[in-house]
């Protein structure tokens, strides 16, 4: 996974008429969380630690990492890990590996073959080399395209085109009378985490399930493809974990405990999140003949991809095709996380944690070395400024994380192993996943809003020289329809949008309630190489950061978090903005409900009236919808005086800051913290409940998930949204309750906060 | 051209809880127009009128016009309007040829090859033949596949893909920093009419123009191709003329007056709507290594088609294409136009007339003579009638125009020629031009959508049973967004789309003011063997009205119209929901203004922010728009006042027809209605200035004209809206003075005709 698959949803806006660029120190007010003293000696550590990254320092290392295939239980990758540990401890760093074991697949048998009702076809499922790209030749080294946690399967049954393969895609062809019971599907990658689409067409009787690349998408449509352009080239393969994750992420076999050498593991059987049916990746030129051979009506126009055929949904028609998948489950896997640590001089334990994976499907030099290779470089400055004197107040842990592709399981393994301990002390997780040209994107929880819009401020866009949080500000603008412009221009500060999942963030955030933020440029480097052997070194110095100045940017964003976090006295949490999200939660949810019944009341009434038959072409097939219940009115009152509470609490807190912030600060110096920071540090926390979410209580955190039908997009509040959206009402119900009770908590913290921050002068 | 071609824009409503079908006669409202008494005799009528067409006579007719391609001048063109003659005077119609000499150029030399940038490539510019379908063979006598009215040229230059070719697609080519200058345009047929495509493309500076159907709109995207399916295949071209229409309809040399033998000629090189530049269509399987050899920048994601490639704009880039189109431009070709009549019993000088051409560009099954073979059916039910002792109290005109395709040539020099007695003498034109299975389409003067509505509602959708009319209803209900569902239930009937061009209509309404309406079924009939060799009676009857059952619906439906507007005592228009018209329009003109001024005035601003800048890639070529000045305020209260008074007019109108409909009509029976009629008659010339249309003065209708950079797709009020869009204030201005003055009229006409009716009883 990687920040691409992320996907980004920033809104943004200021009235500020700063220039952009660096600051003029004297004129500023000092930075959230410091005196004016503090702030002036901060910030010129800040500037200190922003002049140290090296754009070729950060191509260096990629090009070491990335040199071979070093997927997990690879040998580079356990080189990889090692080399990572010696650059920390050479940094300066206090650094150890942690090594977990975990059930990893590699795939034994691949089959897929058209066996009747067009041309016989045996896919080739291999990419192949490039003359002039290396590394795209150690097909040795390289795991076969695969989906990795695909349950072992031999199958041969009809196809049906699914389009995304989400349930709204099978709604539709219930309207064409197709079924895939019994069937294999095939569905195209993107609309939809991948491991999405397997579960969803288990749950609909198929029997095995193809995923191919579009070019629509991912390939042709998009762009030139490689190794002329960017973009994914005909047998370029997107390999990737189809575990549902959505149900739990790590390791399948220890869910909820570390995979240490002892730990108690499930079997096989058991573990939930293997695929029911088997299931396999393709390029488009392996999906093409597929595709053509299929009959039965036409596929609704917005499921056309850009292959040059008539896309058809497939049945009624005469085709089969025969799809074979083997693993080789055994022995369990090493996973080896780096983990290095530069204490804290007066807070050591309080701990500020930054992440990113360093394994990857094949080379992986994008995802994740462009992230991981900038990381190493921003740890490499950490180091320089201990040896000119800089001493954080916290601890600053820095990890390069194994085995995330296959379903975050270093990070997880490693969170579930330390959950105590990080209960206690984690102040916040800062997350990368890869890097590229473009626009810095940002995300999470909307405590630190207001800091990571500061941080933002004082990064320059390498290339345009405006500030990067001025350019996301400008691009939100563009973007924004006509009646939002304003709002935007006008905000303080821009939006965050909600973390989902798809990188190690999550078991920080969503299993142990670790305030998380993660960041990344993009969207200037666009193609089509995701999880294929074509991501290497060649592809990303030929065409996306090639000059690795944003992989500097990076270094000096991620730096310069920690940083402010690691010295502040004050954490700059703040919960006016972390308000006003949640009341725009809450509406959403009475807009949501309100829509649902809206739609099936209007659906029902067209059916009295007989439109859908009147307009389906009598020489059809076509299955009417049927009549639905209308769903009750729900209670949201609970979650609206959270909410307003929520809000009160803010405005105390703010009022408490400002107090504390007056005069430069100098109540805020004087003042003893530590208790306002523990408060702090317990903020997020307070939306964990030990039962989490329905179905699957890994996720225990009541405002942020990824979505159980989407994967990777987040779900908002996911107890109720869920559960409107899925039409349990009762269980909305009790949503409500829970999610507002998580909200009254922390109201009550919020204004504690408060409190003991006008106590604390 | 054809319906197909015709943009689709009704939307609907009503409240009727009628059953569908049939009516029962004994306890209805007499129809409009119509005493109880007379009412009942013409339901009797046209009852029998429906029961007399029969499929199968129009399935013969189609299989004898279309056996061999009878476009202009050529030896079947002839012999069909010889052939429908006969076949009128057989029914007992009083019918004649009228002959016209017309410019109608016929190719000589085309040529495109691409000569550098890629592979050698000559385009093939040729349909093949398809073994089962055995008119496809007839290539002797086919019409090469060519754009009619192109310029004689042979260019050498750059090419360069422009999307739809429409003015904002040029603006878009800006903003990448690409000028056409010198260069072939190659654009997509679609976006607008096709004449459009050359004539923007000169305006910028092009040299030459390609239209190609790509097989997005019009090929395997669709759906399956010919012949294995209806869809447009590899090698299909769209003919078609590419005249510049929305300057003035008809024969290039005589514009304004009917091309007679001896009518006064423009030279050549003075008719101004023949291209500036060359034009040539080409197929998808000619232009895809055209494309395919393009560089530059890719193509904004909006304009990628369904090719197998990357779709780019081509500057800066190395290929070069030779176009060369000549043709033979002499002799004059002769039209012949059937003109049948049935003279009428009471008000002989009251003329209703229905149209729908004859010729073809090559066989023309589907255009136009499933419209034709209708229409005749209809006549012969009309002369059956007759035989059993109806007697139309009105004249009765059934036209087969030829030369419509190359630019509605035969209806124009007609509606020319007859200029002073139409305006006389002519109540409405009911044109069709062609037919398929599916909805009812109806689009017209909203003089007579009541009209139009009562007749759609009397006939039966010949396979779901429903009424037409209740079947489009329903259709527009499921596709209105959800707030418009409620106004589409309650509104009594359905709206009318205004008329553009397109088709034989255009010289009645928009050129003397005469009050047309468009009928025809279509929408679940697609295809691709538009203006190409395949449009044969082989494709209509394998995929389209395959049994004539919509045929027959067609020739009910414009035999029920033509009869009860014969017949009426009181013609059947109505002005109440005309006003609402003029009010929506008004309304739109408003908005429109508001929309421009808030768009200018927003990027304005955005440009000074630097929105534009700051979200550029900065590697790639991008130049920002320029600020422009705000548009003025506009006084539109004299269109307002003026709508006000033809609402206040409709409604005296309304009552007295409710006081003349009291008591079963008996008010009506009684009336003296020869006045009130007359004026009925005139409503629509109030619109016709002498001046016309700014720039194009043969276009003298105020209220409705084909866009001029649309050509097909109507402006309303076309004068004040299109002064809008091309940002010509004062012009507006004048506009809005113009178009007010011609609602005045109107509004005093109607409420003359009120007072009238009212003394009449």
């Amino acid at each position: 996974m990687n920040r691409r698959a992320l996907a980004r949803s920033m809104v943004f806006a200021s009235v500020s008429l700063a220039p952009a660029g660096t600051h003029v120190i004297a004129d500023e007010q000092p930075l959230a969380g410091y005196s004016a003293e503090s702030s002036r000696a901060e910030r010129q550590w800040e500037e200190k630690l922003k002049a140290i990254p090296d754009p070729d320092k950060i191509r260096g290392y990629m090009e070491r990492l990335a040199a071979h295939p070093h997927h997990v239980g690879s040998p580079y990758d356990k080189d990889n890990a090692e080399w990572l540990l010696a650059k920390f401890k050479e940094f300066g760093l206090d650094a150890h590996i942690e090594s977990f074991d975990v059930l990893f697949p590699t795939p034994k048998e691949r089959l897929v073959e058209l066996v009747e009702g067009g041309p016989r076809f045996t896919a080739k499922l291999q990419e192949p080399m490039v003359p002039d790209d290396l590394t795209s030749k150690q097909q040795s080294e390289q795991l076969p395209s695969y989906n990795a946690y695909s349950i072992d399967g031999d199958v041969t049954a009809p196809l049906v085109y699914v389009n995304f393969g989400v349930p709204a895609d099978y709604e539709q062809l219930e309207r064409l009378g197709v079924s895939v019971k019994g069937a294999i599907v095939i569905a195209r990658y993107y609309g939809s985490w991948r491991g999405i689409k397997p579960k969803v067409a288990a749950e609909h009787g198929a029997v095995g399930c193809l995923i191919f690349s579009d070019p629509h998408e991912d390939g042709f449509y998009q762009g030139d493809v490689f190794p002329a352009g960017p973009y994914r080239p005909r047998d370029g393969v997107q390999r990737g974990s189809v575990a549902d994750m959505p149900l739990y992420a790590g390791d399948p076999l220890t869910p909820g405990v570390g995979a240490t050498k002892d730990a108690k593991r499930l079997e096989l059987k058991d573990a939930e999140t293997i695929t029911k049916i088997p299931v396999l990746p393709i390029s488009y030129a392996d999906a093409e003949p597929l595709l053509a051979s299929l009959k039965g009506q036409m596929a609704p126009q917005a499921w056309r991809g850009a292959l040059g055929i008539s896309y058809h949904v497939g049945l009624p028609g005469p085709g089969k095709v025969h799809l074979k998948v083997k693993s080789n489950w055994t022995p369990l896997q090493p996973l080896y996380d780096v983990i290095a640590k530069i204490p804290g001089s007066v807070y050591p334990d309080e701990w500020v944690i930054r992440g990113n994976h360093h394994d990857g499907w094949v080379n992986g030099a994008e995802d994740p070395l462009s992230g991981q290779s900038a990381m190493l470089e921003e740890a490499r400055a950490m180091g320089e400024l201990l040896k000119a004197g800089w001493k954080p107040k916290r601890t600053l842990i820095y990890c390069a994380w194994d085995g995330e592709e296959p379903g975050l399981l270093g990070s997880t393994e490693w969170v579930e192993l330390h959950a105590e301990e990080l209960a206690k002390h984690a102040v916040a997780y800062i997350n990368s996943d890869g890097n590229g040209r473009g626009y810095l994107g940002l995300a999470g929880s909307h405590t630190l809003e207001k800091f990571m819009n500061d941080i933002a401020r004082d990064i320059a866009d390498p290339e345009t020289k405006l500030s990067a949080w001025k350019r996301e500000q400008l691009r939100a603008i563009e973007e924004a329809p006509a009646d939002k412009k304003q709002d935007i221009r006008q905000r303080a500060d821009l939006h965050l949008g909600a973390l989902g999942s798809g990188s190690d963030f999550t078991p920080f955030l969503q299993h142990v309630g670790v305030a998380s933020l993660n960041i990344g440029f993009g969207g200037e480097d666009g193609g089509g190489i995701y999880h294929s052997i074509y991501d290497d070194f060649y592809w990303y110095t030929k065409f996306a950061d090639t000059t690795f100045v944003y992989g500097r940017a990076l270094a000096q964003t991620g730096g310069s978090a920690m940083m402010r976090l690691g010295d502040a006295d004050l954490l700059p949490f703040e919960f006016a903005e972390f308000a006003e999200t949640m009341q725009t939660y809450v509406r959403e949810l009475k807009d949501l409900a309100k829509k649902m019944q809206d739609e099936i009341r209007e659906r029902n009434r067209e059916i009295d009236e007989g439109v859908f038959t009147a307009t389906a072409d009598p020489k059809k097939t076509y299955v009417p919808p049927k009549k639905e219940e209308v769903p009750p009115y729900q209670n949201f009152a609970p979650l609206e005086n959270a909410a307003d509470a929520v809000t009160r609490s803010a405005a105390e807190y703010r009022k408490a800051l400002e107090h504390a912030n007056a005069n430069g600060g100098t109540a805020l110096a004087a003042a003893s913290l530590v208790e306002v920071n523990r408060l702090l540090i317990e903020s997020e926390r307070k939306f964990i409940t030990q039962e989490g979410l329905p179905h699957r209580k890994w996720y225990r955190h009541q405002l942020y998930a990824p979505g159980f039908y989407t994967g990777y997009a987040a779900k908002t509040m996911p107890y109720v949204r869920e559960s409107i959206e899925q039409k349990e009402w009762k269980q909305a119900d009790e949503g409500v309750v829970v999610v507002a009770h998580c909200l009254e908590d922390e109201a009550k913290l919020i204004a504690d906060a408060a409190a003991k921050l006008v106590a604390a002068h």
